[in-house]
């Protein structure tokens, strides 16, 4: 693992998959070589990329991706979106393109299943931001739907959030209301070629604005992937935001969130591979188990009994 | 608690709303109410919709819902999925028909949110499940966008799993192969009017075929919301598959899943909570926190710290 660990600090694309395998599998040696990675890390600027399907995320990925590679940036990207291209879903056309990206050595590409990943996903997230962020990428785009409540907490991990939208989404600025307002550092609106532009950002501006008393006051670029408009604009926007937060310690705010995150999770994931590897409190959950099926015992009175045998 | 729990064993719409309420505040009351409840729980069936955003999954479950009320059935809906009308998303029409079916007192509808849910959502819609199978609902349905850890670990919950298709949605066979199969009991293929219908049966049908070794046939079952049909054979369909699990101890296996899964996050949730009850642990997170962001201390690391320190 000392050799892994040693070719991942050199950015081997080879090693990095590997280590990752490694990381989802939970093999006991991946921690081992996260210890090793940890002081190699806090470098990268994490990007997270968020928003409903069919708003042309990954297509505005790949122009943003080749347009920061012209700039000589290292790219990592997490794709948890289980409809992009990224992650094998998605049309045949954008599969393409991607398989061009990837055989670029300056970007490298993982997609991460939302389901079957052993002990929750977030984790993994949190060791692959950490693995990419050692081998040297400057920039870590992670790509999710804006649904579900892992992708929140992934989203959590983001040092800039960008919330893509389309024109004539039906409720697409109702589904921002409900949810995604308080984690959009930017608002993306693509497909800006599409009629109804206008009014979406209109819309989102009059959100913005209700929001008044923030510091930052989130921007709203209209881009269009197909006509590879206002990608610039949007490197421009992710950069200002950079600044903005490591000049008001937001930056350091978000890491600590997200180490917290991390931490708790951990902790959580531990105590239940505790309870597990113990024969004695492995027996102590089955016979609670049984009584609760045949409803002799709530969950409830169950959870206190086992974590007075478990804590301290 | 006592009053509201008497009056959510009779049924009472208001009651269930507040106990609900309650359990996503984590009101400590509510954990006594769910372990006065926990006995009268158990005889709830419980369906478990899911599928892609556009597949009409809450038209089929407006009808499916119709249905079972004229077979005098009580019904408790429990939404998950973002954009359906039961959440408040998606379009008007489709809410005046749900808002026409909640003034029916033996119809409980909940939405709740992916985004927000105190300590999680998965252990809140397991209190819900208990809270609407303790006031008699006959058949619960917990709705939910097919993507994301957290949808499928509710699904787990279910004791039947409806995977809901359309024709002609680009990849969605590629979709269910990639996850959603091995959770479909039945397959519904909505809006059975379009064009390319057959080519869609047939394709999960092959898919269904490559399953060869089990005992339940995941039977494919072609609807249109929109026409009222094949809402008969989806029910007649469920019923198979209640009469199925209830044969082959597959209901036992499936609620015990459920138990250990509940048993497990109240546990998880529990643990954190201690360690933020106690002002030496929590100091300890803190310290580790600083080293952590101070690249001093790895996340691994500071888990075993504090773990040994938490665990007898």
């Amino acid at each position: 693992m000392t050799d892994l660990t040693t070719k991942v600090l050199t950015g081997d694309p080879h090693a990095i998959a590997r280590l990752i395998t490694h990381v989802e599998n939970q093999d006991p040696q991946a921690i081992t070589a996260m210890k090793t990675l940890y002081p190699h890390t806090g470098r990268a600027h994490v990007v997270g990329v968020t928003g409903v399907m069919g708003s042309g995320k990954s297509s505005l990925l790949y122009e943003l991706a080749q347009s920061y590679r012209k700039l000589g940036k290292k790219i990592g990207i997490i794709a948890i979106d289980p409809t992009s291209p990224f992650s094998g879903g998605a049309l045949l056309g954008d599969r393409i393109r991607m398989t061009e990206l990837s055989t670029d050595p300056g970007v490298f590409i993982r997609s991460m299943g939302t389901r079957g990943a052993l002990g929750g996903l977030t984790n993994a997230v949190y060791d692959v931001v950490d693995i990419l962020d050692a081998a040297g990428m400057d920039l870590i785009i992670i790509e999710t739907v804006g649904v579900g409540q892992d992708e929140v907490e992934i989203v959590k991990v983001a040092d800039t959030t960008i919330v893509v939208t389309v024109p004539g989404l039906g409720d697409a600025v109702q589904t921002i209301k409900a949810g995604l307002m308080e984690i959009a550092d930017i608002f993306v609106v693509n497909k800006a070629d599409r009629p109804g532009i206008e009014q979406t950002i209109a819309e989102l501006q009059s959100l913005v604005d209700l929001d008044g008393d923030r510091d930052w006051k989130t921007p709203i670029v209209p881009t269009s992937a197909k006509e590879h408009k206002g990608i610039d604009s949007l490197i421009d926007n992710i950069k200002q935001h950079t600044t903005f937060i490591h000049q008001t310690h937001l930056y350091e705010d978000r890491r600590r969130i997200r180490y917290e995150a991390e931490l708790f999770e951990l902790i959580r994931k531990r105590v239940i591979s505790y309870v597990l590897d113990d024969e004695k409190l492995k027996n102590q959950v089955e016979t609670c188990l049984q009584k609760i099926c045949g409803r002799e015992q709530d969950p409830y009175t169950a959870a206190d009994e086992i974590l007075n045998a478990l804590l301290k």
